[in-house]
């Protein structure tokens, strides 16, 4: 840019494209501002270390393989109880320092047989088997079932205007994910009132049971199961989700025949709380000890799949990170830990221990990395609380550039390490691409063969980047 | 910005900065420029109503499910004759214009019987079996099959320095894709030769067959095929890939016992010319019927798997383009053009062929979209031969930046398409996510299932946005 020779040098059109150009600059900082450079640079080497390792050897997905072989692990399970031993052995095995239990009390819920449904009564079909699963929470059917006509319905709004038209019948929510929404979790947000709330609302109008369309874009025969509460002082009924093609065969018949009635029979049991625990290790910081760097990932799954992305993912990007830089010969100044948490998917209860433990006297979080999202190639990172704060993180950014990496926006976070970034944690979590994720969330699909070993590896290799550059940096 | 009130105003460091600043700017040109968001805006609500109807659809799987439902379409097989016939349908079905086949004479290979392979004469394993396909375009072992002992080299150097002792042997390439390298096209480029040019740079020591580690970042029991081709005035041997699982086995047995030998049977035949053809339908533009906006895939594929990514997939989102400018009543002023062209994998038949039919007289190309890089996730766009063409399509990029796509660099192209960009044709290509993609091409794995419809659909409404736009606009 040649040098201005005088007070007119600047003239309208370019000021206002220099306006232009700054404004570019301000929204993407850490691309432009100079200096981030030089601050990355020091840790370029080790970057590009942990990313040859990483893209090497794919750690990642064999410990996914180790924790989804202890099968579906529903919060309170043998199978739960079974992973938090391999996620003990896991740490012990890489040598982290400190590995042990933190008690976490849950409760315990099981489906009890498979569950059975059908339409029953179709003029033009007769009988037809309909692909159902409880949902997490959920009330048994009375012992023999239950059977009762349809209202269809695509919002509490709709519920409410037919009121007392719902008695006793079941109430079918048929709201899809909106596939027109480009953010999968804004879709899912959209519908999954449906599943949370559905049962009750529905119950308010005397209705028997609630039968919920799977929250996923697809079109399908799989269910897709995920937590329900009931809300307090209203009669308890049961709810199940339908798969997508039961969901539009059955609202197809409504709208053909008029009256449709299902039956529905499910046992699931409240069996009350029992003994957990997260599972915690660490490489121990040489200099400052007391401040973590958290990295994190729920060790419970839903019980129709092996809980692959949602989120053995999580554990396994975790558990890979701390290997990477332990493996490497990296010495972090601050603690770099990974938590398995217990019990996410019955509302966090593992994360609630862990803020409020014992343990914690004396530590100070800096960073808390939650992975929850799925094990699909990471798209961007989102950390910190507001703009300063990601632009704070987002001045190691360069790291993580050659991966895909452009990106870093305010969020973060999650349920595993919300109470623990109430204490003052920064947030920070990779953002993988999530178009695929609801097709297997929650589901039987939701499996070790759906999770490429390479995008898991991806999202490892950046958490191991970020994690030893906050060990040594601080926020 | 505060006006600058002097001469000196701009200081040192403040011109450093704003050097940077503009650096950044024109890095990322089409973000920043001042006036791009007002030639967009034109076509916003175009492009919104695209990408609605493509998410809400999901049209792109479907032609997807018709042409895989033909079945392996290797060049000249009766599947790729049915798949012609399939896409001709596909255009008259949605009321394309001028829908016609352009013929294309192609060569006729067919793999025979299942090629039979073995490791034999193991001191610790005994006999083996190797999972391994005959790549494309190899001659046959004799009828028994042969057997011979087996030389591994990693590189073409490696061979010429062994040079005779090769010399009766079946040489085995098992340089693996690297997987440190992020660009998993380039991992591939990088190990491609062995398959390609393997047999010859073999026989010229006087080797008897060679065997090629199959080329994905997977370690699986699945051979992955691909073109080879024999140099003139070396004598020909047979050539087949071996699955990764495979090639590890046979490495670790030669480095634990020195000698091993493999049988190897197969039996493909070169069966001469036929006809075959691109199938051509069209937009005809209102205003400029005779400048075209091409968009393209190809029809035929390897015959392990069904070949949906490669290249179903490329010919599914450009019918599913042309059909959502159809369906929503856009009517462009240039012609929009589908072509389905035929014998990409055997070297690109169908694209000469196109670029010099008779029909081209009078018709000038402005633009071609290929699609042959996988059915996933696009993460940006490569258009034009060199910067400045990059920018000129990098106008519209705002259109498509709800879908995640927010960078349009120099490249694009492909095979069949070349020779048309040869003739002055702008390319521009959807990028998308590559690290999978090998996982599936040229095996088995490549089926259907393997596609997600939505990741497709973002990519038919990427190209559907572009061609209507460069339609209207020209380049």
């Amino acid at each position: 840019m040649r040098k201005p020779s005088g007070s007119a040098a600047l003239t309208r059109p370019m000021a206002r494209l220099l306006g232009a150009v700054l404004a570019c600059a301000l929204a993407s900082a850490p691309a432009c501002s100079p200096g981030n450079g030089s601050a990355a640079s020091r840790y370029r080497d080790a970057a590009d270390r942990i990313r040859d390792m990483g893209l090497r050897d794919e750690g990642a997905i064999e410990f996914l393989r180790r924790i989804t072989a202890a099968g579906p692990r529903l919060t309170g399970s043998a199978e739960a109880a079974a992973a938090v031993e391999i996620g003990r052995r896991l740490m012990l095995e890489m040598g982290l320092d400190r590995v042990h239990l933190e008690l976490v009390t849950v409760n315990r819920w099981t489906r009890g047989p498979k569950e059975e449904a059908r339409i029953v009564g179709s003029a033009s079909l007769g009988t037809v088997p309909l692909a159902v699963c409880a949902l997490g929470g959920s009330i048994a059917t009375p012992d023999g079932g239950l059977t009762a006509p349809v209202v269809e319905v695509g919002s509490f709004e709709e519920l409410d205007r037919l009121g007392p038209a719902v008695s006793g019948r079941i109430v079918f929510f048929n709201r899809p994910m909106d596939r027109t929404r480009l953010d999968a979790f804004a879709a899912y947000g959209g519908a999954a009132d449906q599943r949370v709330r559905g049962a009750s609302e529905a119950a308010r109008h005397g209705a028997v049971a609630a039968l919920v369309r799977s929250l996923t874009f697809r079109v399908d025969d799989h269910p897709h199961t995920g937590l329900m509460t009931y809300a307090e002082g209203v009669a308890r009924i049961p709810a199940a989700a339908v798969s997508t093609a039961g969901a539009d065969l059955l609202s197809s018949l409504l709208k053909k025949e008029g009256a449709v009635s299902v039956h529905l029979k499910m046992g699931p049991r409240d069996e009350g709380p029992v003994p957990s625990a997260n599972v915690v290790g660490e490489i121990t910081g040489t200099d400052l000890p007391g401040e973590i760097i958290l990295l994190g990932g729920h060790l419970d799954s839903w019980d129709l799949g092996t809980g692959a992305h949602d989120d053995g993912a999580g554990c396994a990007v975790s558990l890979e990170a701390l290997r990477l830089i332990k493996a490497l010969g990296l010495r972090p100044r601050r603690t770099v830990r990974a938590v398995l948490f217990m019990d996410e998917e019955f509302g966090g209860t593992g994360g609630r221990f862990y803020a409020r433990a014992a343990e914690r006297t004396g530590e100070r979080h800096l960073a808390a990395m939650e992975s929850d999202r799925g094990g699909f190639l990471p798209l961007g990172l989102a950390g910190g609380s507001d703009a300063r704060a990601a632009r704070r993180l987002g001045r190691w950014l360069d790291l993580v550039r050659p991966l895909g990496i452009d990106s870093l926006g305010p969020g973060g976070g999650g349920v595993d390490v919300g109470p623990i970034v109430r204490q003052g944690a920064v947030p920070l979590s990779v953002i993988p691409d999530a178009q695929a994720y609801f097709d297997v969330h929650h589901s039987a699909l939701d499996v070790l063969s759906a999770v490429g070993p390479r995008e898991l590896e991806f999202q490892a290799v950046i958490l191991a980047t970020y994690a030893y550059v906050l060990a040594q940096e601080g926020i």
